[in-house]
């Protein structure tokens, strides 16, 4: 019999409840604040842009959170995704067999990343509710993708905002999403207030993601028939992502074998929360796991970041979150070249980092491009940029534990394909990609426009 | 419990043997005949281009070649690949459940379709008999990033010669068959002499897939550690497809289910091949299945060509092979979309059309992307737009099962994905995408052109 390579769970596998990891913070988590007044806000201030059932799950303390029979028959069109053993890449890397790299697949989905695990319910919610049309920004697009299909699924009309620049190079995201039946329109827009004041003042505005956000939320507080909806950073969408690292658990089990750390990239945190937080349940119930959260070095909201409460969005219109953050109005460099470019990380995800329950690390992008390109060609599927800084941190990991003797399980998350990013590969590949950290003044200058908020 | 949406098998039902329809066939195949002389050729002819193990495959007539481990081991990266039951498509379609509609999925392969099965082994048994290179020729991209992929597994230099306009047209492709280690040029190149003659009298010229292969050629028999490998039409590529077939047949095992109809989109064969040809086998034992081939209106090889000797290629540099062709110098119109786009079809799959044991039908472009746009708005996954033809007919056949107040399980192959065509799907969804019927004059001025081979 030869050594297994895929790890396959039967449909009945497929988790029947999400993890809410609120349930087992050590710390209450700190209070959502109206972004005018600063004073605790309620459920009901969150009701123009949000089905009930999303900010019942957004403010639950309860462990287990049951997945909607509706949303496991959609989710069964690609999960349980499969658990890999890197066997090539161990050999590539000349592992002994006491270090061993797992990970777990979420490009099979039909939108080629892990964003549809929470597009679906949020789509599913809505529509119980009687909503017959969502808003949402996107940046590259694969969150308005994932959006996009979860609407084709339950037949609601889908709106995505999506920025300028990336709408003119990305011609083939918004086509994906028309596919799927959405409409796609390149932010800043005519369609809002807040898109025709900035085109009033620039016409030829590229757009931003805090632009767009600003049009999907003017679009569906001003319409009664529309929600909005968040790809990452709030905590329900988190707790939809733990699908995840719960199936992981279950496929381990079936390897003989439990990990020695467990790696996830950060961008907001869905997809390395959705690897880790049952993971961090078993830390906290005894389990020497480390779980290491990695993050672009273009845009390093974890490692030199602060603690404190912030906005949303660069125009402040959201409610104040206490995160890691850089300060809404920091914008990472144009150079970088994959994903992960927001200011903040999400609420749990920051305090688990403060509660010290996690590790987080920064990698520049060349380096996350050289362990992709060594993972396509030994595991054969092609990386998203953003997962390639997982793949840094897991073959690091493995490289350390080789020269140190030790015996180490690594597991992480690959959370999406590539095949939408190849002009970064190929950017990557001419010798032109440069390696970015931001200098530290404008980190300072971001920072120093922080709100000033009362612990 | 749910009804079951996706079959999967555990590793071990991986096929051991690939399945030789040759030695099933009522009658034997045509030999091939030489370009020149006309006179049968032998395996010794062969052996500039292929290694022997590939040419013993081609000329077996074993029923069943075993797979190497080392293929096995990488066919386990994706494989047994799902075969899925298409209740949301069904329910879209008003289906009773007495008409059930199955497709088996190639698009989870690292490639995102059916072409590793054949560049896997291809590149391995080159790899053991101390090739160092492999020359190919590619269209769109979908066969050369297949071999790319499977030339990095076996660290085999790979160069590709890609039609200049697909080249120009599709970078992404290159970008793609670069990160796994393969050289891909435009073609006319200037690298062979077929590709100087061409550019000496036309340096602007577009390029065909007839001027790649004549490179592509060249390049391997004038080198002595290069061999050359073709992603279709050849015996043995549509043998290594069987893998499809065999999985599909336990898969429906385990649906309680039994195809009464089979249906692949054909352009050289072996897609349609590798669902089709376990059933045929079955078909031969008295199982009452149908077997369609479906392909494009516009390269209506299978339904308005002659089953006669002809060239491979546009230059008459191949071997002559008896096989439904429209003609060697037949072009497909530039408006066809999709790819499908070979003058011939698989010396195999035309035996048994003119034996009649598959059928033959063409569709228009737009009803085959109107059938899937239905598709991905309902099971989710963007099929490639070759695939497509196969789901119009699966469609069609289950809607006329259901008017004819009939029972029918329909079986289609969806031989990869569409996120590198989504170009085409914008096109059809802007309204601009035109059906096309190659005119029968033009068929007939190509058929004109067929070499006169004594029977």
């Amino acid at each position: 019999m030869a050594e297994r390579t895929r790890y396959l769970l039967p449909e009945e596998a497929i988790p029947t409840s999400w993890y809410n990891v609120a349930a087992d913070l050590p710390n209450p988590p700190a209070p959502v604040l109206h972004p005018g007044t600063h004073a605790p806000i309620g459920p009901q201030d969150l009701a123009p842009l949000f089905p009930m059932a999303i900010i019942a799950q957004e403010v639950s303390t309860e462990r287990f959170i049951p997945i909607p029979e509706e949303v496991l028959a959609i989710y069964r069109l690609w999960r349980p995704t499969p658990l890999h053993r890197a066997r090539r890449l161990e050999a590539a890397l000349g592992l002994p067999e006491r270090v061993r790299i797992f990970y777990k697949y979420e490009g099979v989905s039909p939108a080629g990343s892990h964003k549809p695990n929470t597009a679906v319910p949020q789509a599913y919610y809505a529509k119980q509710e009687g909503v017959k049309r969502i808003a949402t920004e996107t940046g590259a697009g694969q969150w308005g993708s994932s959006l996009a299909l979860a609407g084709s699924f339950f037949d609601l009309e889908i709106k995505v905002y999506m920025v300028r620049i990336s709408f003119a190079q990305k011609p083939y995201r918004r086509a994906l999403m028309e596919t799927w039946g959405a409409q796609c329109v390149a932010s800043p827009s005519n369609d809002t207030n807040a898109g025709r004041a900035i085109l009033a003042q620039d016409p030829d505005s590229n757009g931003s993601l805090g632009i767009a956000i600003s049009e999907a939320v003017e679009d569906a507080a001003t319409r009664e028939d529309t929600k909005y909806a968040l790809g990452s950073v709030l905590n329900h969408v988190l707790l939809h992502q733990t699908v995840i690292g719960q199936e992981a658990l279950q496929q381990l089990e079936m390897a003989e074998a439990y990990p020695d750390v467990v790696i996830g990239c950060v961008g907001g945190g869905s997809n390395f929360a959705g690897i880790s937080f049952p993971f961090v349940r078993e830390k906290l119930a005894g389990k020497p796991v480390r779980i290491v959260a990695v993050e672009p070095a273009a845009c390093p909201t974890l490692t030199r970041g602060v603690y404190a409460y912030d906005f949303g969005d660069t125009a402040q219109l959201t409610p104040l979150v206490k995160m890691h953050t850089l300060g809404h109005t920091f914008v990472p460099a144009g150079i970088h070249a994959g994903g992960l470019r927001y200011h903040g990380a999400a609420p749990l995800v920051s305090q688990l980092l403060d509660e010290g329950l996690i590790e987080a690390t920064a990698v520049t992008q060349r380096p996350a491009f050289e362990a992709a390109v060594q993972f396509a060609r030994t595991e054969g599927i092609l990386p998203a940029p953003e997962a390639s800084h997982a793949i840094r941190v897991a073959i690091d990991e493995a490289l350390a534990a080789r020269e140190a003797g030790e015996e180490r399980t690594i597991l992480f998350n690959l959370s999406g394909h590539g095949f939408f990013d190849l002009s970064a590969y190929d950017h990557y590949l001419s010798g032109e990609m440069q390696d970015y950290e931001h200098p530290q003044s404008a980190i300072e200058a971001a920072l120093a426009g922080l709100p000033s908020i009362a612990d």
